[in-house]
């Protein structure tokens, strides 16, 4: 999977892009990311992204010119299954979304910034518009390293146990079970007996019902 | 405000934490970033942060010792509002409580990891339990910068243009109207007439009457 970010801030990507799970992928070539930064693709002395808006308003807005020409130059090069814009109007993302977008070779996510973009970027040049949520950021950068997270870790050999991506939450529409680890006793908080039964079919069922439970009180929505 | 946040992955935050908002708020005094890397809470040679599920499951589960010693040191040094765990179980991150918690003065944010973590530490040491959305992430770093962001941006005088956080997306329950800038004409592709009019209260209407339709396509849950 080859993932072309286009960013004015290529700077707030390096840290999370070389860290965990995303360092990893891209080591054992799973994913390849290529940061553009659009001040590359200006045409004027002063490499302008943005611009005041028409009519008027507060805040700056991303020009159409350097999204146009990076997106056209990488189109040029290759074919493209989605051409992504962090909104936070777009379709919210969700386990589903991650899972679908996991198996796509070639995404451009566009991160969007300052006031907003040029709405003709989003008419004419974005195929799908993705919000991680109802709230607003600084930009695009988060949920698009938020975006990656989300799907790169779905890719098989990813994550070393694979089982482990397959048991997570919301994978089966239900929570995930309570979890605990040594030791049994902290400070007199304890362990629920049962897991250290040892009876895996006992165990097994206290956790579906866990899950089950605990997705009935803090997100029914799921369920439906 | 200050926060305190609680990792095994603290080079994930250095350049989100770094660069544009972030930064400002911190060079203007607006607010503190504390990162604590938890294997310096470790009591073991090994500076061992995680350890495998009683009961059998695959993934590894963070222990509760080094979160509560972390914890316990922050709490003898100065009072805390809330002791937030980023968790898809959480109550979903909104523009009414970035809101509110722009508001705090000191939180802590433990960034889980792993395939969970002990349940006795969202028990006992947990006041708030938020999720930035329906989806699995590998671990909290990425949420935990959400959330600083959304909130961080709302600190008056953290974005220069206070002006501009007032009329984002969602703070009146509307999204944004569409936003245009120079040329008037790219290549065919062209701006609406009205912005150009320079009639301010028809150009205020417009807008009005785009956020409305807008959210009413994209967000009808928004006016409900």
């Amino acid at each position: 999977m080859r993932i072309d970010i286009l960013t004015v801030l290529p700077e707030m990507l390096e840290s999370p892009l070389s860290c965990s799970i995303l360092k990893r992928a891209q080591d054992k070539g799973l994913v390849e990311f290529h940061i553009h930064n659009l001040r590359d693709y200006t045409t004027d002395r002063h490499r302008k992204v943005d611009d005041y808006p028409f009519g008027g308003e507060a805040g700056m807005v991303m020009k159409v010119e350097p999204v146009d020409r990076c997106i056209s130059a990488l189109k040029a090069e290759r074919d493209y299954d989605e051409v992504i814009f962090t909104s936070p109007d777009g379709e919210v993302l969700s386990q589903p979304i991650a899972n679908t977008m996991s198996m796509l070779d070639n995404i451009i996510i566009l991160c969007g910034h300052y006031k907003g973009i040029d709405y003709r970027i989003r008419e004419h040049l974005i195929t799908r518009e993705i919000s991680i949520g109802d709230y607003v950021l600084t930009g695009g950068e988060l949920p698009a390293i938020v975006i990656a997270d989300a799907v790169v870790r779905l890719i098989p050999g990813a994550i070393g146990d694979e089982q482990s991506a397959l048991s997570d939450s919301f994978q089966d529409n239900l929570l995930a079970p309570p979890v605990y680890t040594r030791p049994a006793d902290y400070n007199g908080w304890t362990v629920p007996e049962i897991l250290l039964s040892g009876h895996e079919a006992r165990i097994a069922e206290w956790r579906h019902e866990q899950s089950v439970e605990r997705t009935r009180r803090l997100r029914p929505g799921l369920l439906e």
